[in-house]
């Protein structure tokens, strides 16, 4: 367990971050989460502390169930017993909610050893489970998911109703259980301002599209999270061939957006990404805010073929390792200033950027 | 004469702006500027051109005379024979004026080969002689241009008056004829917002003080000209140790603020400086302005021992070859579109900063 979580919180690059799946020069990673509750139980929000306690007691085992399926190890990690700085990496990892790491009673992880599968015992849900995948590849991370619910299943009974299917906690999520969401780099779209079209379309067949850091519409780094809105009265299948189809025309929308921009004004396109790079590579001070900005902008340079002096997972790397709550846990110095941070940060960015 | 011609458009550095000087760091050179006239000429504002001739006519065998006390060789330039971008260069590197490229016809340049010393014939006045020391040097300068005087008078009579001195075409040179001048830079005092103050109590001295690059009282590159402006009822002496007082003193004030930011924000310096290089390593277009304003960031960063991957001198060489008309005539291309240009500049930056 110590090693699971320790790697989990100073390791930057998930294996599924790391780049190599399909569309990867634009969809960084691929997502399905079901949404699971044991049958005899109270949903965790209606729970009291000693049913929380049981829920988490009856699912101890399930590492151990899903390691004799699986080459990776499994780790069952109480919240309350890992201090409020590692609650806070899980969460800017996206393995843990917000939520779930500001109650910790009585709260567990699920994680594999390379955090490509994790569960979250008793956030709204008993059960939360997510499958993670690189580059645009839903249906490995939905058979993976269905595996190991399976497994689950097998061992203990879940809340499940014939023509509704799964119950859960908010009505929204009752059916399949499942939202599946791709993380997707869009800066050709967001610099030829046309993300305002694509959101507008995604929601009208079903989907929602928002910022991955920031808040609101706003896009930090230019990464956006596209997922299904509905789950009820709609096949597992159904929501991802729709999500990936979706997904495949925005992906073509960008790329047809950077060609565009490598032909109108290749000059101006080249000055934009080299001014980024040489801000990353020299840089004293980075607010996490700005480091993702120049970080999109060097990618996308990557992308285009116009920077050829850093290695593309470079920059998935750094989108974890200059959050603020990583960077804090990795300087081992608790509380951390913010000038102290965006010291450390502008450091980081510069060491990654020189070794090539 | 094609030589010197030729190395005077193609070489960034001439040796005065090579550094060494007293006060390097922030005194880039020293000029002393001698207005004379032939006694028997009207001046070249109210010469006909048959006149104008004559004087440069009269004027020939300069170059020679100056030889046989001098190591370097000198060369008389008719400015009428050369391109309009060869006088554009000519004006950028300070060795002739705006109004003496404008107006070519019958006006010369005699100049030593490393531009040290020059005299533009037919300006203003019949001879207007410039010497250049690096760093604060007004002495040598001086010397140098006195002695040239004396070569010029031992074989030319010039409008001289007892008890007023040297006559020249405007009243305001009547007396030594005598300009002396420095250029400085002086980043951060302007960052500290003194340079208001500074220019205030030149002013009540009897100086002038001007930016270098930059109309009015901006001052691209952080670069001021910091010079006399009373010629008459002063002796030389007195105007060159009142100027170096003077500039002293500001060098003191540049040198105390730039000890306070280095105490005060080390890391907002660092930062600042830093990026600045960034910017000029990798940008792929720069403005003249823009390239100044940066380099002005990082020589004031190698100065104080933030930056150590450049010698001090790629700035001051950079200072003449990021001027437009020198890199248009570098380029070969003419005429030069901006963007063009701009692209030009920061491939030279670039290489300039990556040789080290």
């Amino acid at each position: 367990m110590a090693d699971i979580l320790r790697s989990l919180l100073n390791e930057p690059l998930t294996p599924w971050l790391s780049g190599g799946g399909p569309e990867d020069e634009i969809v960084l990673s691929s997502r399905i989460r079901l949404a699971r509750n044991l049958k005899n139980q109270p949903f965790p929000g209606r729970a009291s502390t000693a049913k929380l306690g049981e829920i988490v007691a009856e699912l101890k085992e399930v590492p151990v169930e899903l390691q004799a399926d699986d080459d990776h190890e499994y780790a069952l990690i109480e919240l309350e017993k890992i201090s409020p700085l590692a609650r806070h990496v899980l969460v800017e990892k996206h393995i843990i909610s917000p939520n779930h790491a500001a109650e910790p009673e009585n709260r567990a992880l699920i994680v594999r050893d390379d955090a490509g599968v994790s569960i979250m015992v008793n956030e709204e849900d008993h059960l939360r489970l997510q499958c993670l995948e690189a580059g645009l590849n839903l249906t490995d991370a939905f058979n993976k998911a269905t595996t190991i619910d399976d497994i689950i299943e097998a061992k203990h009974d879940l809340a499940f109703m014939e023509h509704i299917g799964y119950l859960t906690a908010c009505p929204t999520n009752i059916g399949t259980g499942m939202r599946a969401s791709v993380m997707a780099h869009l800066p050709a779209l967001t610099l030829t301002k046309q993300m305002g079209t694509m959101v507008a379309i995604a929601t009208q067949l079903g989907l929602t599209v928002r910022g991955l850091y920031g808040e609101g519409t706003e896009a930090a780094g230019n990464i956006f999270q596209i997922s299904n809105q509905v789950t009820l009265g709609r096949s597992e299948q159904d929501i991802i061939s729709n999500l990936s189809n979706v997904v495949k025309q925005i992906v073509d929308k960008e790329r047809v957006a950077r060609k565009l921009l490598l032909n109108d004004a290749p000059d101006a396109l080249a000055d934009r990404v080299w001014r980024a790079y040489g801000v990353l590579r020299y840089a004293q001070s980075l607010s996490a805010q700005e480091a993702l900005a120049l970080l999109s902008e060097v990618r996308l340079g990557i992308d285009l073929g116009v920077i050829d002096e850093v290695k593309p997972d470079i920059f998935n790397q750094l989108l974890v390792s200059t959050r603020p709550n990583f960077l804090q846990n990795l300087s081992g110095e608790v509380p951390m200033n913010q000038m102290a941070c965006n010291k450390l940060r502008a450091q980081l960015v510069r060491s990654s950027l020189q070794r090539k």
